[in-house]
């Protein structure tokens, strides 16, 4: 039995967190400070129809976090020249970035797959079961469509944060049996499911792509749910052994026409999204 | 037995750390710094009725810190807006930050709701367990409104940190049985009942909002209280097994009406708070 | 039985990773711009003869990633110097790099070689031993010159990482009887050879020489199949068990002819390299 | 039996490191210069008579140490921000620091102490308990007034160095019996003993104040004598096992008086403490 | 036995790394550029009379490394005081050093000395036992002397790192015996001797003066032994189980003569040592 569970990707994904120099900001001539508030706006809207959001960051890891989903790196790449060559961007210092692209794993199927074409007598890594695994693939491609690539959710706020599986020493994720793993991967879940109606969750894989194994993008109307939910995950076993967390993100949504409010005004209550 | 204590949550929490571009604020005019003083005063005036306070930190990590406890993560996100609108943060470079929620920890009260549902036959997850979880936290949250949204208490010094429950190969608090946990708890607490005439705290939950899953304001008249009170915690089993801790910041509470003081001469004792 | 297998070493390989100022690009005249780029042009045009290749990378770790292959340290440092007097660099901020040289493992002629001499009755270390050593690797050099001292592939995308073989208190490979670790070898380069059509991969060696012990490049027309191959190696017991890894950068390859459209427009797919 | 050891708490301690900016103070007038180290000497002679002094640290981490001891973290506080309002600053970089207080730790009095209420059958954390606690701590602030207030020593060279004990998975000195601490700590001291007529030390605790536990400064006329006793004590149990070590700072004594021919000239064995 | 192996100690070793600011460097007037560079040979050709040694880095660690031996800390500081103040370091940022002393560790001579005065009798501390201990100190400073003051080696490359030896919870060098010790160390050694012919090594020791406990400076004219003795050292015990590995640099000699070309033109290979 392959260790290996089939995934399925989807939209390529960049997260960008940039730090607003406000000094130099709030020295530009208030003409420059329009102008490039209405450069920004205008791609920025634009950009809004091809699924990217931008959202205001707590703390001093960021000001702005720029979210694009698109369908190829070069158009992630061509977001972010876009974004660089904005007068905006003079007055932005990025702090960090993540490049990954959505994935839905397939514990389930891998184990019907691979259970089906052994008692079939297939040998894994042959040209018939990778033929197999293709089709299973691209059929899983087509039925999840819609969730590989997804709108961006509403929710009010976004919380972001990459992570590993461990390979420690004895605790080691990619030793254990993958029949081990479906079944911590599914209570994993059904925690998840249960904060279904207060978070939306965006997965993706990053393995090759960035520096951690995964990217996790929770969208709610409560911030307080982001915490709830994983500090009740973090007592599964796949999390409580298995995960390992970088650093966390946590943003309020703003609208591309809230953006020159938001560099304007104190009161950015304001310029969030409403709903 | 769910492993998961009810938490319940409060005010939302902001620590901004700076430091102090001596050189360009020894260099401005003194009618920019008059100014910058007036405004930064009459704003951190205003914050300190919000529930915002200013402290002088020690050592390179910043020389000020701000720390602010908010209705919401929007009045948090505004409370650092208008700081970076201020003069005063044109000589101001943001060193660190962290993003949290006062958290009181429900163990006690979590082992006998869940006992007794068990008892009634009812099914963890299940729609009644969650109705009654729900009753439960809402009658908490009422009883303990005075310590979710606290006052910042007036002790001359104060001691941030954040920190983890470790997640190790062997040792790992996430494995631990709740009733266990409970009993740490109490030996952990009944240390910090000692110091209570001594050391003020509040703790908030960082899970999912930054990069570590707690921290812990301590307010005090002597800062070797502190000192004293993490050590003999460090003995207990609680934390000798099982903490791993973040980096320390220590200060000296400023009033907003001592700032120009602190800003203009180098006697700083006259501007520190006055019980 | 010595423990080490033997390697023959060929090119001499620099990764440089640098941010774009993009704020002081803008702000250069028009005229600068254009003989920033023509130089920088013609330069990078010759050094493509001499295998050197740019990459616009993906995320805050750098804009523009230069990967070169040369003879000798010299000529890599030639390189180095040469992009840093280019009027361009002005506007280019290292922010790391890599330095190592091409690699090839022989773990079945080591086990080969050295079975045969120690049934000859030699002993390692000896001079006819180091002897037989030396003409055997001499025969490798010359027979795997061309992989020793390869063409950058015209892959679409690259993926560069540096990674170590872990030394841990119970797992550690260097302690690791050698005809296991070429079991383990073999497996890995199992999974390799299933992706050989969708991914050419440069390995090079950097002990001694920076601070992971191996760098990989892969190189292919679909960013997804890094993620695949690597996600399907991290299961082998040699990744699982014994890999480390360190930070990993994505880039669309540029034509030394596409740097200036690269830098001049939004629209970076143009100047993509075409097959 | 408490776990936890008595302490006692005497000076207030902070070392400042900074790099000067080279490239600005050669660039400053001959006259702002003269300006600069005129007012720099007279605060800092004025200082060392209240327990500061400077040293020239080799390497990059810094070109700077000052040390400070005083009587409260206010009068420390002052002493930051009068350097701080020094011409001299505007060319001072600040590149780390380190908070804390003389500390001496009484294990050999704990037990006695403990051992003897135990006896008496009072419980500890009683009243009863704490009072002849803090009888016996007010005896020994007394008696050791001079080393918990300390001069600075008079050698030639400082090191220093911050350091925590384990508290590893299977390692760890919070959960080692009080009496088997005291024998380390026994055998610990009895190798700083035989270094006693080269090597001053100064123990201070931080706990709670920043990020290790403890600071270790050490003073001696030969710097190889740092290496030595430290080199002999890594082989001690209390070391061998339970010692982490942060950086470590090593530096040359100026005189407040030598620091203008420090900053001036390159003969800076001119300027060192003569003896 | 006392588990403390014997040191002679002999040059203080200062490597410092500095990133060449190309921007400004090439914005200088021609002028400026001559007097910096006249002025930076003239020194370094004199210092290079006292065992200073100037080379190439190559990657963004750095642009060039200063090496200096000399027979004090004084001197050391020197050294970095008049590099400081060439005018060539408004051009140069300190990106790293480490600081050291020739060390020349005597594990053969300590179990012979230990051995035969515990035969005499003498207890391990007693003034008998140093006396004797010093005595032999001295014999062997004396001995060494050409190898405790060493001429920098004529290799036209260098590598240079730091290490420590490992204190894990089980895997623990300073446990080990010293008999054991030894015997890993002169397994070490022998794979040391293997490339003596390609290799001169200049290993010192930094306890309680910088981060590592070691230092480890290679020199050679192939770039790659480098690669091949660490990497069969690897496997030796003494490595695979104890060694813990810093920051690798790498670079090439430059004469001080060759300052001047390295700096102003792209042929760097005509500006390397020739022997």
């Amino acid at each position: 039995m392959p260790a290996v569970p089939l995934t399925v990707e989807g939209a390529s994904v960049l997260h960008q967190m940039f730090r607003l120099k406000w000094a130099a900001w709030k020295a530009a001539t208030s003409q420059e400070r329009e102008e490039a508030i209405a450069e920004a706006t205008s791609t920025l809207e634009e950009m809004e129809g091809r699924e990217s959001a931008v959202f205001s960051l707590l703390g001093h890891k960021g000001d702005l976090l720029f979210l694009h989903l698109r369908r190829s790196f070069e158009e992630l790449n061509e977001a972010e020249l876009r974004l660089a060559r904005l007068k905006l961007s003079d007055y932005l210092e990025p702090t960090t970035s993540y490049v990954s692209v959505v994935e839905l794993g397939l514990y389930d199927s891998s184990l019907r797959l691979y259970g089906g074409l052994l008692e079939r007598g297939l040998r894994p890594g042959s040209p018939e079961w990778e033929k197999e695994v293709e089709v299973t693939l691209e059929q899983h491609r087509k039925a999840m469509a819609p969730r590989l690539y997804p709108s961006i959710p509403e929710g009010r706020y976004v919380c972001f944060y990459p992570m590993d599986r461990k390979r420690g020493e004895t605790v080691n994720w990619y030793t254990v049996p993958m029949a081990e793993r479906r079944r911590m991967m599914h209570e994993h879940g059904e925690v998840g499911r249960k904060y279904a109606g207060q978070v939306k969750q965006i997965i993706s894989g990053s393995i090759g792509l960035d520096d951690w194994e995964w990217g996790v993008d929770l969208f709610g109307d409560d911030p307080v749910s982001f915490k709830k939910v994983i500090y009740e995950m973090r007592f599964d076993e796949a999390s409580a052994l298995y995960a390992l967390f970088g650093p966390f993100y946590v943003g309020i949504r703003l609208q591309a026409k809230g953006l020159g409010g938001f560099l304007a005004s104190t009161d950015v209550s304001n310029h969030l999204i409403q709903k």
